[in-house]
C-alpha cells in the first residue's frame, strides 16, 4: 500500500471577495493553503494515503489548520506545534488584461522558524512509500535546507521514492542560494516537476535557439529541457507544465512528461478560470498519483493534465475533484453539460 | 382571450453560492423551481393569464412557494395544500470543464404523493385554452399518470391546446415505463417539445446515418427526427432546442421547428452563461406564446430562443425578462450595449 | 481508555440567516445536525476518544456530512452508506415574544430507512467503553427500535455504560408508542437525560402538587421526579436541565442532577442566546465527559451547566468550545472579559 | 365580507446591513415600506381582503414594488403609474444608547406629484368597508389634501368606516399646516391612532399638568388625551400605541384604547428590538383587524399590542406575523420557546 | 506643477449583487460616481493634484462622498454643501446577450439645484492648470450652464487648458438644446472627448457614407469626424474611445487621437468584462495624464486606452489602478500572468 | 489652534463575522486599528486638526491603511514607508459568558521594526499642541522606546502638552521592563489614562484594602490610585475608565477623573454592546477633545464618557460618531428614540 508524505508550509490564504482588488476590500474569503499541502489534499481526494508534515501554532489559527485538513481525511499524526505566528498570503484574483496579485507574509512562521528536531523522520518516513516537497521549503532558511536534508536521507535509506517541484521564488531566496541548495537537495529527486524558467533560473538549463518560435517554447524545446535536465541529475520522470495566459481568465493549459527515455505531450484545455491558485500542485498530485497506480505515462500525464484543467475551476487552492471527475475529463468529457 | 394551464411539481431549489462546490458550502442560494413552474413564469411574464396547478405542503415553506410565485401574478387558486414535504433539488453550478451538477431530493413530496381526486379538471380548465405538463409529472408515480390523463381527457373534452415537454428523466422512471405511458399521453399532445435523446430514448425515434456528421446531427438530421414524431403521433407542431457545449459557461443555443409539414431553424446564439436551469422551459414557453399570439413559425422559433438565449442570464430558473427585451434580442440587437 | 460510541441521525440544518423569518429567506446558513452527533463532537472537543454512528446517503451530501465531522476528529469508520436522502430540518431563530421555529424534513432519509443488518455491534463497540443514543433514534422506526435493541443488548453483555437522552418528540410517535418502547430500551440504561415534560410524557412520572409553585416545579418537584424514575428504572444517575424561557434570546439555565441517592443543583446562568439548538446536547455531553473523567457529581454537574450555557452563543448545533474555556465558566468567570 | 382600502407612498426602503452607520455602509439592504403599505401587507396576513391604492413609477423599480406587495396578496388593481421617481428612505438601526436615522428622499415622488383624478375613489371604494390612511398622506401636497378629500367624501357617500393614523412628521409640514388640514380630514375619521405627540402638535390637546408623573403621562394622562380628541372630533375610537425607550434595542411596549366611553389599556412587554420601524403601523392594523372581525375592545387592544410587539422582532417594515402567531402571544405565551 | 479642477455630478451608484436583476435584488452594492468624479479619482490615483467641485447635501449621505473621495486623495476643499438631496443611480449589470441598466434618479439633487454663487470659481481655479467638465454638467439646468460659463470664462482668463467629454445623454436634455448650449461652452475647450454617436447629436457632425463599412465606421470616417470636429471649433485635441460589443461581457476597446494635425489609433483590446461603467471617463483621464505629463500623443493615447481597458476589470465607476499597472499594460504586458 | 499628533502603530483587524469562532470562520471583515490610530480618528471626526505618525508597507495593504484614515481627513503627511509587514489581529466577538478573543499577530511589523531615524520629530511636532501615545509603543521594542523619548524631548522643547495611555500588555513585555521604560516617559506626561490593573502592574500602585467593598474598588478606592499617581509623576490629570462586566454583551460603563486636586466621577452607562474593542481609546480622545476646548472637568468627563459609551455600539475600533450625537448623549438623551 502506498503512503506518501509531504512536507512544508500551511498558510491562510485571504482572498478578496470576487474582482475586489485589496485595496478594495471589506472582507476576505478565508481558505488555507501551501504546495505541499495542497498536493497532500488533491492525493487525499483520489484515496490515497498521504500524510502532511509541518510546523503549527499551538493557537485557535493553529486548530483551524487541523480542522480544514481533517476535513480531506490527511494524516496530521506528525504535525508539531508551537508558540508562534501562522503564515498568511493575500490574494486578489485578476481578470482580462489585469493579473492576480499575491503579496506573501509568512516570514518568521511557526514553520519557517521550526527546527531540525521538531520533525523525527525515522517515526515520519516509517511506513512511507513516496515522500514530496517543493522548493519553497528549503527557501525558507537554513534550518529548513536541513530538515529537508534529513528528510532525504532517510527517505534514500528507507528506499522512498521522492519528488519534488522546484516552484523557484524569487523572493525568498536568490539564484545562486536555490542553485546551491537545489542541485544538492535533488540528487535524492526521482520525479522532478518544474516549469521552463525554474530551470533556468535555479539550472541555468535551458533549450536551445532553435526550439524557440515566436519568443515560446515549441514542444522540441520542452522536450530538450526535459531531458537535459535528466542528464545532469538522473531524474526517472521530469514534468513540466505549460501555461498559456491568453488574459487572466482565460488560459491554455497543457503539460509534458519525460519518461526514462520517452517524451510525452498532453492535450491542451482552454480553461476557463475561477482560480488558478494551486493549479501547478494539482498536477503534481495528478503524476504522483497515476505513477503509484501504474498508469502508463500517457495516462498519467492525461490524468494529472486533467486533474489540474479541473482546478482552475474550484475555489481555494485545493483541487477538490474526484477521481470520477478527473477521469470523464481526462477521457475527453469536458464539454461542461449538466450532471443530473 | 388565452388562459395557460400548467401542471406539474414546485421545488425548493438549493444552490451554492458562486461557483464553490456542494461539499465546500456553508451556505445555499434559495429559488423556487419546477419545468411546469418555470413555463408558467415565463409567460406571466409575458403577460400570459396562466394558472399553476400543484399541491403544496401546508407550512411555511409552502407559504414561500405561494409568495414566489404570487410575485408574477401567476394565478394559484387551484393549489391544494396538504401535509408533506416539499421537493427540493442541490445545484452546484459548473464552469469550465466542470460541468453543473444537480441532486434531487423530490421522492415523497407532498406533490409525489398527491390523488387524482386532489384535482378538479373540470373547475381547473374551466376557462383555460391551453395546457401544458412534462414528462416529469407522470414519472413521478402512477397516481399522477392518472391525474395527467384526467386532465388530459378534460382538455380533449373542452378542445383544449395541449403541449408537452417530453423531459426524460432516468432516475425516475425507466425507459420502458416511460415509452408506455408517454405514447398514451402524447396522442392528446398538440405541440411537443423534445431533445434527440429524449425521443430516442422514450420512443425509440432517431435520425438515419447519413445524417449524422462527425457524431452530430445534422440540420436535416434534426429535421427527420421532427417529421419522424409527427408521423407517429400526429402532432401539429414539434420543437427540438440545441445545445453545443462548448465548456459549462459557454454554448451554442439555437432550436428548430416542425410547424405542420414546414421546418424552421433559428440562428445560433453563443451564450455566455450565468444559470442555464431553466433554459428549455423558457424555450417552451417562448413557442406557447408565440403560437398564442399568432406569430408565425419563424417567429415563434425566434421568439422562443431569444428568450431562451436570455435565459442563461438570469439567475434561478425562471426567467426574469420583459417582452421588450425579449423582442429586441429577437431582431439581432444582442450585443449587450448599456441601456440607459 | 474511554471510548464512546452514539448513534442516531445526522441532518443537513437550514438555518435562515440573522433573524429573517423562513418566509422571507432567500439564503441559507447550512449546518449540519442531530442530536447524537452533537454529543459526538462536544465530547471530540473535549478530548475524548468518540466514534459516530449512522447511515449516510452515498452522494456529494453524505461526503459534506463526513467533512464536517472529520474536522472534530470524530471516529467515522462505521458509518455506513446507502441510495438515499440526507434528512434536513428548517431552522428561523426566535427573538424577544418571537419563538424559534424548527421545519423537520427527516422522513424517509437514508438512516431512518437503515436495517438492523447495517449495523454490527460486535466490531462497533469492540472497544468501546460507554454507549450513548436518544429517543429519536427508536422514534424513527421499528427498524431502529431494533437496531437500538441489538446495539443495547451488545452493550449490557460488554459491560458498557449506557446513557440515553429520552427527546421526546411529539411529531415522530406517539406517548403510548414512545412508552411501549423506551420502557424496554431504558432496563439498559445507566444515565437518563430528561425533562420535566419528556418523563411526564412517555413515563407518566410527575412531581406532586405539593412541589409546583406558581405554575412551576420547585427544585423539590425535580428531585421528585429524579428519584421516581431512578425508583421505576434504577438509573444511577439522572439528570434534568432546566431552561427558564422569559424571552426568545434571554433564558434563564441551570440544571439538576441525581446521582445514586444524592441531589445537586447547579447555579442559574442568564444566558443572551446566539443559538440554543443543541444547548441539552451540549449538557448530556458536559455528564458524559465529568462521569469518564472522575469528576465528582457536583463538578460533574457545574461542568457540564457551563459547557452548555456556553453553547447558547454558539451558532450551529455543535458546542465549539474547549475544554479550558468550560472550566473557566465553571469556575466562575463567566463575566465575558475580553481574552488579549 | 370586509374589504379594506389604504391610501399612501410607498417608498424603497434602504437599510445598513447589521448595525453599520450610513457612512460605513458599502451595501444596503432592500425592502420596500410606508406607512399604509405596512397596514395593508398586516390586514393581508391575517387574511383580510385588502387593496392597496398608490401611484408607482412605470419603470423596473415600480414593477419591485408591485412583485413586493403580490407576495402578501395585497389587491393592486387600482395602482396608477406613471413617469417619475420612486421615493426612498435611508435607514441605520440604533443600538444601546444610539439612536436609529431616518433620512428621507421622497420629495418629489410620482405619488407626491400625483394628480387627483389620477385615483377614481367611485370605483376604488366600490366595494369596500374600510378606508384608512396616515397624515403623511395629505402632508406631501395639496394635490394629495384633494385626493385625500374626494376619497373621504366618497367613503362618507358609501357609509365607508375610515380610520386615520395622525403620523405628525415635522419635514414634511409645519404644525400649522397640518392642524388646518387634519382638522378638516378626521371630521370623516371615526377611528383615530395617535401618540401624544402628535395630538400636542396636531390639535393643540394635551392632558392636565396633574397627570404627569416624572415627566412623564400617567394612563390617567392618556385617557384625558383620548377623551378629548373624543370630545373634539366625534370619533368612535381613538388608540394610542406608548413606546417606552430604555435603550434603541430595548423598550416598553404598550397601548391604550378609547373605545366609545370605555377606556382600555394592555400589558407592557419588554421588547428586544430587531427593527421597530413599522410598529405603529402593525398596531393600527390589529385595531383594524379586531374591529372588522368584530373582537371586544380589550381583546382588540390586546390583539393590536401583541402584533406590534412581534413586529419588533422582523425585518423590514412589514409585519410577517400569521394571526395565529399573534393570538399566541395575545393569549400570554411569549416566552419564545422553541416550536418544532 | 499641474493642477486639474474636475466640476460635476457625484452620485451614489446602488448596484445590484451579482448578475441578478433589479427587479430580484434585494441588497445593493453601494460606490459613488459621476463623469468628473471619475476623471478626478483616476487622477489623482495616478499622482495628479486634483480638485473635485461640486455640491453635496449635508447629512451623512454627503458626508459619505467626502469619505469616499477623501481616500484618493482628491481635494474636497471646494465643494460646497446645503440642504437637499443626493442624485443616484441603480445598476443592473448586463451578461452575454443582456445589456447593462442604468436608472437615474438624480433630477432635483442639491447639484441640480445649485446656483452659479455657491462657487467662487476666481479662487477654486487660482492655481489649476487644467479644467475638465462634461456634457452632463450643463445638461442638468440652465443654472448649471451659467456655472459652466463663469468657471470657463474664468479659466480663459486665467489661460487654463479646457477639456470636455460631450457625454450627451438624451434623458437630460434634447439634441437641440444641447446643441445650442455645447456650441457655445466647446469654444473655449482645448481638448474634446467625444464618440460618433455623441458628435452626430450633438453637432450634426458624421463622417461621409464612403468611410462606412458593413454599417460601422471605418478608421478613416473616425479620423474624418476628428478633422471636422477640429475644423468647426479648433480643439487641440480630439479624443474618441471605440468600443465594439460583442456580448455585454466580451468588448472590443480602443481609441483614436487627433493631435493637432496628426492622427493616432491604438491597438485593439478584447476586454472580458467586471464592470465597464466609468471606462470612457478612465480613458478622458488617461490623455489628461499623458498631456499633463508630456507623453507624446502615440504614447498618450495607448497609456489612454491601457488604463480604461484595465478599468472594465475594476467594480466601480472609478479606476482603481496604478500608474504602474496601467504602464505594463500599454507595453504589452495584458496577458493577465500572476504577480507574486 | 490646536493640532495633535499621535505615535503608534496601526494594524489590520480580521474579525469573525457576527458570532462565529475563528476556528468557524470562512471569512473575515477586515478594519484597520490601532490605540493612537484609533484616537487620532475620534478627535478628527470631532474636528480637530490631527496628525498619525506610524511606518506602513510600502505595498497594497499600506495604501489600504492610508486610504482608510484618509476618510476621516487625518493628517498622513508624517508617515513614513518601507518594506516589510503590516501587524494584524484577529478578532472574535463574545457573547454572553463567552469572551471575546483577540490574537495578535503584530511580531516585526515594519513599524515595529522601523529606526528612530524614521522620524523627524522637529518636522513631525512643528505646529504641535498636544502629543499622544500609549504604552503599547515602546512595548514594541528599544527602537521605539527610542522613538518615543526623541518625540518627548521634542514635545517638552517644545512646551507641547503630553498624554498617554498606559495600556499594559502583558504579550509585549514583562511588568519589570514596562516599569522601568514607563517610568522615564512618564516624566513627560500631563495627561495620564490607565486601569487599576495597570497602575497596578506598570506602577505598583494600588488603593487601600479598605477601598475594596465585595473585591471591587470604591470610588473611593479609585480616587485614591488617580493621587498616588499624581504625587508620585505629578500629573496634571489622571484619568480612569471603569467597565463592569455583567456578560460580554452588557456592561456597566462609567470613568472618574482626578484634574489638578479635584476629583470627578461620571453617570455609569448599561451599555448593550455590538463592539467595544477600542472604547478605552475613544475616551481617551474625549478627554483631550474636552481638555483642548476648555470644557471643564466634569463636563470634559462626561463628554469623553458618552463618547466612549456610543463607541460600543459601533463596528470597528475607530469610533464613528459625530460631537453632536455625543453632546446629545452626555445631556442625557441616551434612550435610543429614532431620529427622523
Amino acid at each position: 500500500m502506498a503512503k506518501v508524505v509531504t512536507f512544508g508550509e500551511i498558510m491562510m490564504r485571504l482572498a478578496t471577495p470576487g474582482y475586489l482588488r485589496l485595496v478594495q476590500a471589506n472582507q476576505f474569503e478565508v481558505t488555507y493553503a501551501g504546495a505541499e499541502a495542497n498536493v497532500a489534499v488533491s492525493l487525499a481526494n483520489f484515496g490515497i494515503d498521504v500524510s502532511f508534515v509541518t510546523k503549527l501554532p499551538s493557537n485557535e489559527l493553529g486548530q483551524a489548520v487541523l480542522r480544514t485538513l481533517r476535513q480531506y481525511g490527511v494524516d496530521l499524526s506528525h504535525i508539531c506545534f508551537g508558540e508562534g505566528r501562522l503564515g498568511l498570503y493575500f490574494l486578489e484574483t485578476g481578470f482580462s488584461q489585469r493579473p492576480s496579485k499575491v503579496i506573501y507574509d509568512r516570514a518568521n512562521s511557526v514553520f519557517a522558524l521550526s527546527k531540525p528536531q521538531d520533525f523525527n523522520w525515522d517515526e515520519i518516513l516509517k511506513d512511507a512509500t513516496w515522500l514530496h516537497f517543493t522548493g519553497i521549503t528549503p527557501a525558507l532558511g537554513d534550518n529548513l535546507v536541513e530538515s529537508c536534508r534529513n528528510a532525504l536521507n532517510k527517505a534514500k535509506e528507507k528506499n522512498i521514492t521522492v519528488s519534488c517541484d522546484l516552484n523557484y521564488r524569487a523572493k525568498l531566496w536568490s539564484e545562486e542560494k536555490a542553485r546551491g541548495v537545489m542541485s544538492e537537495l535533488v540528487q535524492y529527486v526521482d520525479v522532478l516537476f518544474a516549469n521552463e524558467e525554474d530551470t533556468e533560473k535555479v539550472f541555468g538549463i535551458h533549450a536551445d535557439d532553435s526550439n524557440i518560435v515566436e519568443g515560446k517554447l515549441s514542444l522540441a524545446g520542452y522536450e530538450q529541457v526535459c531531458r537535459r535536465l535528466r542528464e545532469r541529475f538522473g531524474f526517472k520522470k521530469v514534468a513540466i507544465s505549460l501555461r498559456e495566459s491568453i488574459v487572466a481568465n482565460l488560459n491554455g493549459w497543457s503539460a509534458v512528461l519525460l519518461d526514462d527515455d520517452d517524451f510525452y505531450h498532453s492535450r491542451q484545455y482552454t480553461v476557463h478560470i475561477v482560480d488558478r491558485v494551486g493549479a501547478g500542485d494539482s498536477f503534481a498530485a495528478g503524476v504522483i498519483y497515476g505513477t503509484i497506480m501504474g498508469m502508463k505515462p500517457q495516462e498519467t500525464l492525461d490524468f494529472a493534465v486533467a486533474a489540474s484543467c479541473l482546478k482552475h475551476t474550484i475555489i481555494g487552492d485545493f483541487n477538490q475533484v474526484t477521481l470520477e471527475e478527473v477521469k470523464k475529463v481526462a477521457k475527453g468529457e469536458g464539454s461542461g453539460r449538466v450532471v443530473r
